[in-house]
């Protein structure tokens, strides 16, 4: 053993750093595609940002690489050879439009406990790895998390063909386009036995952090998603010229359905069900004529696996009575189903351990949105840190942390590293 | 005077030219934008319609010419030099994803007159002009009948700047762009004292010719038409962690306008209020995003003036207490707005009398849509002849008339000029 090990809890995450580096990986944006960040999944943007990623992990003599699916992953070995690793990170991409945080985090507090450990030439006896996943937003393509269901084996090679973007591309296209190998995604599967851990520090993206007054949570359950599209095909015509009972109006029945999503995910509690129709879009879309076509998606949320696969159907079926009724015809196609997953509750001793030590007692929070970690939990233990979300607001350019809150969850990720590293075998 | 005067209905419309014609104005569309053809106000497509009208025109040994707001129009001399105009026409441009009917048959028609009038050396004392009104769709820019309402002087080169299409192209900027004069405008004002009378063939656009069983139609009132944007502005955010208290999600409100708008509509008669939302686009449109901005567009159609300004009112005003409810901003503008008008009961007498010529006893109905007739109503006597529409469909591929009716059609339209050229002073 070289160096020292220094005193668990000596870690303290430069602040400035980590708003510099959110600010550069920030100015990572399609130009001309309105306020906030867009960054997809899968474009060149987002392998710019790993790139970053990868420059700096370098500059600090710490091994990269990227593997078929575009997860770019550094090592810093531990003094044990034999030991699994201990990893920590996030993803880089964004939904359209987004704020600066969702991700970024976890990416650049990653990053700054690489710093950390390297500059204080810190030791440990675990590798230790700092992962950025590909393409983790479900919003160009329905399917999140990608580059951690690969990871995972959780999807393989076979599944990339059957999701496509808003412009036909498919995912295997798309990752081919960014100098990917979609046909070696298999090369990418974590194997069990290579990983002792896996953390991911995340901004809450909720409102429960801030409404306590609590400025950091452990993780026990990641909320399941349940994405349905629905095609309805009504029948066009003229505004003026055609009388209301003879029509069959594709967007009066989806308004109809977006009001019965919402109706029943408010037949549940707080983080109960939530279901939202986010995306819609008519055709032809003209003030003139009534809409022939309309699409809609329908994202079903839940702790709870069977009541996500119960209230999904259930809105499938009330959808068709509505389209029925009205002479519209309707198709329904799942295009991403992931089950609610329980964390391990090890790791989340763990790192409400590595909380208490900064003397902060953490919160148990489940988890409203999808995360990698949630994926890679198939494959090692896994733990999340939560800070708080300004008005629970993300996946809008109002997106916000304090500097404060983001260096504390940074140091609370280094410090769990260390405690795990001691904890685990 | 030279030439022979035939006996009134001796004009029978070739349907093989007809057909022909209607074929070859279908074929200018914009490639990739999908099924039927589009060929939107303003664009070169439409004014290369207009160019074929020109060229027929010519090869007539007709004259022709384009005024300042893209109308084109052709004039066969009368007898009398001393008498005005009897002008007949429609419009060459369509909505998006538009059948082939709506329009192109009152050209269609108004070019086989001129040719029927040249081939049999028919001699009319008053004028004959064969008229193209530009811009008549109001689906690129809210405002409908563009250039009808320039020619009535119903609108100035002032009013162009405030019509914006989605791409942020003003009226002035798109007719510019085609080679026209929008600061030049009024000089395509009509002098009431150049014109007799103006008679429009149109397809009905709605079912009431079909479900009487019967051919042709004569027009008492054109519907008025009010046209509103909302826009709305709630709250973006997470889908999977933002619990539905807290959201402020557009397009729930949205989709509570949609049902309002229809459901106000529904409580009058058959042509009575038609109220749609046709044009509904969502911001920004992700799956897993709550809906920050929806923008809406409302059409409100009425053969009743009062009424149409307050349903329009009313359902501003309910859309206002849907978003105050729901903690969402809305502003609402009214993008157009034409009251419903009488066209002349004599000119109507005499187109009855020419399908009555025909054998038919035309059905006096109201138009639901709009046309470039009711504009030039305001400057002289006009009248409107209806074909059957078949399913009552229009503006949309589907929309469909058949030969037969089509040169019936035609053929009233060519009587009507020779009936109305004896008729008129």
């Amino acid at each position: 053993m070289t160096g020292t090990v220094r005193p668990i809890g000596a870690i303290a995450a430069d602040s400035g750093r980590l708003t510099a580096l959110i600010e550069r990986f920030a100015a990572l944006s399609e130009p001309g595609r309105g306020p906030g960040v867009t960054r997809l999944a899968y474009s060149p943007l987002e392998r710019a940002a790993h790139a970053v990623f990868a420059e700096e992990m370098t500059a600090l003599g710490i091994r990269v690489w990227t593997d078929a699916a575009g997860n770019t992953i550094a090592e810093r070995p531990g003094t044990d050879p034999t030991l699994p690793a201990i990893g920590i990170g996030s993803h880089l991409d964004s939904v359209p439009n987004a704020g600066t945080f969702d991700g970024i985090l976890g990416v650049a507090a990653a990053m700054e406990t690489a710093r950390q450990l390297t500059e204080r030439e810190i030791v440990h006896r675990h590798p230790v790895r700092f992962v950025v996943f590909a393409a983790e937003e479900g919003a160009r393509f329905a399917q999140a998390c990608t580059g951690s269901l690969l990871a995972a084996g959780l999807i393989g090679s076979a599944d990339l063909d059957h999701q496509v973007d808003p412009d036909g591309i498919t995912l295997t296209e798309a990752m081919s386009a960014v100098g990917l190998d979609p046909g070696g995604v298999e090369s990418a599967r974590w194997s069990a036995s290579n990983w002792a851990a896996f953390v991911e520090l995340h901004i809450e993206q909720g409102p429960t952090l801030e409404s306590l007054g609590r400025r950091l949570g452990v993780v026990d359950t990641v909320s399941g998603s349940t994405r349905v599209r629905l095609d309805l095909r009504g029948r066009a015509a003229h505004t003026g010229a055609s009388p209301m009972r003879l029509r069959a109006d594709a967007l009066a029945a989806a308004a109809e359905i977006v009001l019965l999503v919402e109706s029943v995910a408010h037949q549940t509690a707080e983080l109960g069900t939530r279901a939202t129709v986010g995306k819609l879009t008519v055709a032809p879309n003209s003030m003139t004529t009534i809409a022939g076509e309309v699409s809609l998606c329908v994202d079903v949320r839940e702790l709870d696996g069977d009541r996500q696969q119960r209230v999904a159907a259930e809105i499938v079926e009330r959808a068709g009575g509505v389209c029925a009724r009205r002479g519209i015809a309707m198709r329904a196609e799942t295009l991403a189903e992931a089950l609610p997953v329980a964390l391990s509750p090890s790791v989340r001793e763990v790192l409400a351990t590595a909380c208490r030590s900064l003397d902060i007692e953490p919160v148990v929070l489940p988890s409203g949105a999808s995360h990698d970690a949630q994926q890679v939990s198939h494959v090692t233990p896994t733990g999340m840190i939560f800070i708080p979300s300004r008005d629970g607001i993300s996946h809008d350019p109002a997106e916000w942390s304090s500097a404060e809150d983001i260096a504390l969850g940074a140091t609370a990720l280094a410090t769990a590293v260390l405690h795990l590293d001691t904890a685990l075998d």
